[in-house]
């Protein structure tokens, strides 16, 4: 049977100060009306049922609970040790339950553009992961030279839709990006994996045995919290796929956006008739290109601004410029700091 | 006796969204702990006692009161009408309680740098005015050729710190303003006065008979109702000063400072290591020469931001570049415009 394994661990240091330890991007409804992790059960639902697993962490768990009502099986990890132990512990969890599973492991925050043909892409990759032993990533093709991504170099086609996987690289500097949006032959590394539950468990034994034993030894919470810190710390790319020799490559073309910092989120919200992308009660004069994003019946007005990000919550309000929408984690580690 | 006219009537447009029709400027604890008309009457109420009158509006007499908790004079006006009406009401309202008064007439959200000094002018302006048929005008010495400020050219000296007025000009062009400062013969108008209330009110009798026989009517609040809208808008530096050929001006060296927007708060708040001009909470990141103003314990963080000011109240929150501090009564427009 088809299983949905959905990686909830992020803190979202970029999007302070709507995003907080207990409440991270996944958590927020940065882009539609629900939290990004309801969107992301509610895309591929009718594929899976209620054979779905939340990993997450301590902090969230309840908060996750409240997201997604429906999920029964949510594995709330006492600290986060990166992707590799998470999907060992889901894997793991999900063998016992259905020694036939096929599993989709997907990030909670991501925004799918186009949600039919994502779910086609999903579907194929389950039927694919079914009949034979191969890690399928998920691959989107470049349109910008991004350096904030890891690469996949893809190879032979393996079926419509599907290469087979060449390379793996790491985040790049500018001008091998460059190279690489020019050659056509590169992806994004999405962060999104389809295997069997027999392929990927195969795959730790082979690159990761040592994890893999501690993680077959979870049994309560006791275990839990005496095993799991010590884990490596380690992501899934790196402890498994860039070793494992049977990956393959998705066609992600269905508008896929991680939607990693404000300037991110401008992509997804109405604008107004001066250019500046909205949420909440807002008065602009002479301002355009601004990102306003209030989370209740506040008003920001401004005047003469461009390019500005101005957050406003509760408690705190950020402004920054479009292009410093990636230092905001600085403010929460100044913050930090400040032992808030 | 010496009596302190307080003149309250200000809406603060350029404060927003700290001031609001019913708490403008002069009611908010702007560049000290205590409210500015606070801080205003504080300053000279040895001089005084309890001859102290204020005018304000309507909406702003309830907290004119509260902020100012020992005095019993308090005028509100039916609708604003300038300062000539407000003038020739609180005269007349002197007059009748103390035919020999003696008085100063003073905007209620000045800042003054120095009050030994300021005090010592007021008191010396008071004597003059009691002993001779004056008009007397503070004048502050230009420190840049300010356009936003009407001047007065000074003559002869008629004594230590008092010159006779030459003529008032109204607010001039930046060449003009300029030419003013280079001659050193020109004063900044502060609005503030101090004339014997027989002087004052023969000038009214000459320049103003018909507006000062209405207000001699008013004898209570229906009659204020019915007179007072019809009166002249109209500044009492227009509608008498100007005219007058008994006017002196008094040296206002006492660091004056009208705080007329965001940008001029600047001046008088501490700075942090960065240059930030902060009141509040504050987390800035590679940012300096802001103006930060919260009113509570919400945090302001800001990244990457040159000269910017954001102020935060409850309700709404203000961001722009100090160069457009005069442009935030833009906003309040457009919410007018709303009917908010």
């Amino acid at each position: 049977m088809n299983w949905l394994v959905i990686m909830a661990g992020g803190v979202g240091e970029r999007f302070w100060p709507m995003s907080r330890k207990s409440r991270p991007k996944q958590l927020l409804p940065l882009v539609s009306q629900r939290t990004m992790i309801a969107e992301t059960l509610q895309r591929v639902k009718p594929l899976f049922g209620t054979r779905v697993v939340v990993v997450t962490n301590r902090e969230q768990a309840a908060a996750v609970r409240r997201a997604l009502p429906g999920v029964k099986h949510i594995l709330a990890e006492p600290v986060g040790r990166n992707t590799a132990p998470c999907v060992a512990w889901a894997s793991a969890y999900i063998v016992k339950r259905d020694a036939n599973a096929v599993i989709a492991v997907v990030p909670a925050d991501s925004f799918i553009g186009d949600v039919k043909r994502y779910r086609q892409v999903v579907g194929e990759a389950l039927a694919l992961a079914g009949k034979a032993d191969v890690l399928i990533t998920v691959g989107i093709q470049p349109n910008a030279p991004h350096i904030g991504y890891g690469y996949i170099q893809v190879g032979a086609a393996v079926q419509r839709g599907f290469w087979k996987a060449k390379r793996f690289v790491e985040k790049p500097d500018l001008a091998t990006a460059k190279k690489y949006l020019a050659t056509g032959e590169y992806r994004w590394n999405a962060g999104m994996f389809v295997w069997s539950a027999r392929a990927i468990l195969d795959a730790y034994r082979q690159s990761q045995p040592g994890m893999l034993k501690q993680i077959e030894k979870i049994k309560d919470a006791k275990s839990l919290a005496r095993i799991y810190p010590k884990l490596e710390k380690i992501s899934v790319d790196y402890a498994i796929m860039e070793k494992a020799g049977n990956v393959v490559v998705a066609d992600g073309d269905f508008g896929w956006d991680d939607v990693g910092d404000w300037q991110a989120v401008e992509r997804h919200l109405a604008k107004d008739a001066a250019g500046n992308a909205v949420r909440g009660d807002f008065v602009g004069v002479d301002s355009t290109g601004c990102v306003v994003y209030s989370d209740g019946k506040h008003l920001v007005g401004v005047v003469g601004l461009r390019d500005l990000v101005i957050v406003h919550t509760a408690d705190a309000t950020l402004v920054c410029h479009k292009r410093d929408a990636q230092r905001v984690k600085e403010i929460v580690g100044k913050l930090s700091d400040r032992y808030r």
